[in-house]
């Protein structure tokens, strides 16, 4: 028999199934909120709800939104020359954080990976290319990871996208921030000997 | 400027003012959920307030219950000579994950901690004199932790119930399972030399 009222232990069937949380953490986050305000417990239901409907992708990047085109598409003041492809709408997220780009951005929805069945004709190239046509695009730069399906889809789209009049660029691979050589494994260490740039 | 939308941010500072979920996990989670089946997020939403509507403090024992009273104060098959002491409801659940136990179970509340400004009237200490009264008990097991202010209740309840017809005994303290003398405080050891029993 479980100690619990069922009604608990569907709410932690349900928690444990989100990323990252363990029947532990479930449990817990359960417990804290069959005894936390009423009222809160319902604003949190509502905004998950409400951010589940409301959110969408934007139909011109890919990225998340709740207007249409999303904020970034919409901003004059972000370099309209320069298009960032990412594989998620996540990644986005994460470039905007680094504060370093100030262009728009494309996402892809995924890398080519033949072993999972993606092909180039399931991530979003044609759209990526219907831009290329219409806005005033002078460099597309690749900022997927350096995994060997990133690698694979860089190339992929660097010969497809060969013919345009549009400068390909893929964001550096080397030391990351903080860190020293001692840390790096012989890969990251090639990829920062290959990608050295004159300091003076 | 967020590169987020709205909605989702807002989801983002619920979650993240849940426990244990800090601000990397609670953005994991809203991401995770805007790109969920909008019907998984109704249910999870739904599961939240269905389980804090439903789930009560048992009106005897003040475990958690959608029912009166609760499943285990309702089960003819436990022993109603016995009642454990616990300080919150969650500590049932323990208790009964252990598999240990099969008597019934009372919620103190808290613990007596003068410095936090909680008295002995602040616990549901005259809920479990009046159950003495009523209930056939015979034996109470203080179950709190092994900390100052579960030693002051254990003391404190030992002394208001020494006039009672009823058996005091509180849970051993000693090494815990699976672990080495090494491994244990001064303390720890203390506690398991002055509870040692005979083995022959």
């Amino acid at each position: 028999m479980s100690a619990l009222p069922e009604p608990l232990n569907t709410l932690i069937a349900e928690l444990g199934a989100l990323p990252g949380i363990g029947p532990r953490s479930a449990e817990r986050l359960a417990l804290h909120l069959v005894q936390s305000d009423p009222q809160a417990v319902q604003r949190l239901a509502q905004s998950m709800v409400q951010a589940r409907a409301q959110v969408q992708a934007c139909q011109s990047c890919g990225g998340f939104t709740a207007q249409q085109p999303c904020a970034i598409c919409q901003d004059a003041r972000r370099d309209p020359s320069r298009v960032c492809v990412v594989e998620r709408p996540v990644d986005i997220l994460s470039l905007e954080k680094s504060g370093s780009y100030f262009g728009k951005y494309h996402v892809l929805g995924g890398r080519i990976s033949p072993l999972n069945g993606v092909g180039p004709e399931d991530l979003e190239i044609q759209e990526l290319e219907s831009r290329l046509d219409r806005e005033p695009i002078q460099e597309i730069i690749l900022a997927l990871g350096s995994d060997v399906e990133s690698d694979a889809t860089c190339f992929y789209l660097a010969k497809r996208l060969a013919s345009r009049a549009v400068t390909v660029t893929r964001i550096a691979q080397g030391l990351p921030a903080g860190s020293g050589l001692d840390f790096a494994d012989e890969l990251t260490l090639t990829r920062a000997i290959e990608g050295r740039r004159s300091i003076r």
